[in-house]
């Protein structure tokens, strides 16, 4: 069902009610003052939000807007795929300049496709004008124990889904003023949030996770941090996509993919379980508190500089 | 409590750690991938994400930083009060131009003060670059039986709460280059969001409530539309501020007073419970298909046209 409550006149009001027509059952409840959602019996609400800027995070001539759409939605959701968390419904801010009114049809395309790809309900939003696009996604889903970053414990294994490089190569491509190949491309346009492998990791015994928005290198430091413990990374085990190098795969940002902490964990179950999605062992924790080291062929070595920049 | 999850190094996470150290106990439990609450058993989650952009809500010259950031918070505080629901969290999206920079602090101290009003922790957020000064704020809240826009019965009396037509005095003052009375300006730059009055209301047999952010003439049609009613307003009983007239009242947006709908209240119960504050009786619901009617000493009479803007 997806009834929603029916608004007044107004042009804000019409340009609601477009979005809701294009999205059908995308979108549930939408139009009063907050939205109604029902987390279960003893789980916990899970929430996060995540802002995708024009000119920050993307150039228009980079992406679709359908691409832009799905691409926010995606980076969104990721955050409930590294608490484990099954989502229960989404909510939009979209502050739209007067020249991409004419793409709206294509980010709601976007952002229903990405909302349908793990069954979140579109549940409320606010449309605004300004003069950059930015589209604020806040996601709402539920675990009975979500995964923090903040538990991984002296003798788990570190490992992350997928293959690692793809959006950083593309972004350097664009920013070298030449056109990424289409596999990194792709990697940038189109991210995976990795919701139903969050979930089958926390059901598996993982103690801590993290999504990889920052960079592997970044992140494994939060997760250190958080932790209060030592993570090695084996810089030779990375798993990296075709022509990047382990430096560019560590350095590389908003790849969506998750790194976890556990005790052991069954890859090969796992990508039985998601469509031949990689589980990579890259790394152990050892006593620590909060540093990150790097190894390859078991001699200590050094980790290449991070990325880091204001809008994260 | 407001033990956070430590973050890894990093410019961004300096710019968060700077939030957190200022914010003390209004902010709790920050630094994982998503933010954890607990709604009470028997309880629903009530969640709405509302955007405040410099040039479309308010211009730099008219507010404090601090202003700013109150005014926003209660914004998004007043969808919650509109649901009678009780708030859980807050969650915050910023973009901060370069020249914002240094209000930052100004911001934080506002939307700390507005979400200490009510209780609301900040649970989580972001922070990201921009060239224009947006707040997109999202809450969350629970109730068990919310209050929708939706359930207005024919025979009820429509009441607003406080006086209105002051934030659209100050704005017609601003936009005709003039300095708003002061009392005009206060209600446009330090609204509150009538939270425990929603959850009075909520409790004391209310079928409908709306708040009004478009303004009553908007919103009444909304509740209406909602409802599936005709609203019959008397015009001469709108309570307005001084030196606001009628037309005034019902055009001025951003109020974040509450319209509701109810068989009948004791208003004067009510202002007892909240410091004073006037409840209303400004209508009546009657059979109807989501149309509004304007009278006057039991006279029909025209309702003054309402003001309509993209961003709402």
């Amino acid at each position: 069902m997806n009834t929603h409550v029916p608004m007044g006149p107004g042009k804000e009001f019409d340009a609601v009610r477009a979005l809701l027509a294009q999205w059908g059952s995308a979108a549930q409840g939408v139009g009063d003052d907050g939205a109604i959602l029902d987390v279960p019996t003893g789980s916990r609400l899970v929430v996060s939000t995540d802002s995708t800027v024009e000119d920050v995070h993307f150039r228009r001539t980079w992406l679709s807007a359908e691409e832009v759409g799905w691409r926010a939605t995606q980076a969104a959701l990721s955050d409930l795929a590294a608490m484990g968390a099954a989502p229960l419904g989404v909510l939009l801010a979209l502050t739209v300049p007067a020249p991409w009114r004419v793409e709206l049809a294509g980010l709601a395309e976007g952002i229903a496709a990405a909302t349908r790809t793990v069954g979140a309900p579109i549940v409320g939003g606010d449309v605004t004008d300004g003069d950059r696009l930015a589209l604020t996604i806040t996601v709402l889903g539920h675990a009975s124990r979500p995964t923090s970053r903040a538990g991984a414990r002296v003798g788990d294994t570190l490992y992350v889904t997928g293959r690692l490089g793809g959006p950083g190569a593309a972004l350097a491509a664009w920013e070298a003023g030449a056109l990424p190949r289409p596999a990194h491309r792709l990697r940038f346009a189109r991210p995976a949030a990795r919701v139903a492998a969050g979930q089958w990791l926390a059901a598996h015994g993982v103690t801590a996770a993290i999504d990889l928005s920052d960079g592997l290198a970044g992140d494994v430091a939060h997760l250190a941090a958080a932790s209060g413990v030592r993570c090695v990374i084996d810089l030779g085990a990375i798993p990296c996509v075709a022509e990047v190098s382990v430096a560019e795969a560590l350095a590389s940002g908003e790849e969506y993919e998750l790194l976890v902490a556990a005790p052991a964990l069954d890859a090969r179950a796992f990508a039985a379980a998601h469509e031949g999605l990689d589980l990579t062992a890259i790394g152990r924790v050892e006593s620590g508190s909060g540093e990150v080291r790097a190894e390859r062929e078991g001699r200590p070595a050094t980790m290449p500089v991070t990325h880091d920049h204001f809008a994260g």
